[in-house]
């Protein structure tokens, strides 16, 4: 298979793995995280999905075409290892979708951040909530999920968080 | 329609416009030309779908996956006004199939790049030869073909070089 395929593939499985959780979370309130904005081609798909929702996007720096960039008080500036964690405190309720696509070429920078997300990110969730990720995230609070039909495994991961927490992912603050 | 759509879409289209074009010119020799490296990833695709073909490709400068850059004889680095004409001295024989991926964001440079491209590439170009382009090429060497089934018209590009050649896309040097 060509890279050519395979990125196909990959942007074919990403859709429609946003697709199903936003069908998923219908009657579930809540905010959207989406957690690297890129050139914003996923972020337009969420507001296109989800027009009624509030989508908080967090990106270290704005490289996105002029017309997917959120207003200034839905775009979070900065690394999200600081930005994420304090979203506890002003975000309108708990998540009920969160995308995270922060994956570069660097296979040990993507693992590491994506075991470091695992564990900032449950705490925001609401319980039932869905999060779709470029990475595997590994968290007894998030339950990976099949993927929707045609779709390869490991192309993109989906997962549910958990409906009743033991309370092992408040946050540690 | 979303930017992810509409870019699934036009991947979609490179590869089935690819695809194509490879099957047409089976029975006609010739090198095949890329312009534009970019990431990679047609090239990638055409040297899968055209194993046994020499492939040239044309490049300002390098950015591609390090598994998908060609060797120093069929990388043509620099601006691709200065080294394409010169082509036509050194290529080992007329070129059966050109794909050219060379749009930007600016929408006056492409189309200023495509005119340029339109008159610079036939006369590289065996009779029968097809070409796949981003941009539309008006020439009256190149007659516009059908897409393949399923694609959007204009979403990307598919001419034929017209077989039998009137003289006029000799070169001008």
């Amino acid at each position: 298979m060509s890279r050519l395929d395979s990125f196909i593939r990959r942007l074919e499985a990403q859709r429609a793995c946003l697709g199903l959780a936003a069908a998923m979370i219908r009657a579930l309130p809540g905010p959207v995280l989406e957690l690297g904005l890129g050139n914003g081609r996923t972020y337009d798909h969420l507001r296109e999905l989800l027009p009624e929702r509030e989508i908080f996007v967090f990106e270290r720096e704005v490289n996105a075409h002029p017309d997917c960039v959120p207003d200034a008080a839905h775009l979070i500036l900065g690394d999200v290892r600081a930005t994420l964690p304090q979203a506890y405190g002003w975000l309108p309720g708990p998540v009920a979708l969160a995308h995270s696509d922060v994956g570069t070429g660097d296979a040990a920078r993507n693992a590491d951040l994506a075991a470091w997300l695992a564990d900032a990110l449950p705490p925001l969730l609401a319980p039932g909530a869905w999060v779709v990720s470029d990475q595997p995230l590994r968290s007894p609070a998030l339950v990976a999920q099949p993927l929707p039909a045609g779709i390869d495994p490991e192309r993109y991961f989906v997962y549910n968080h958990r409906a009743k927490s033991s309370g092992d992912d408040r946050p540690k603050v």
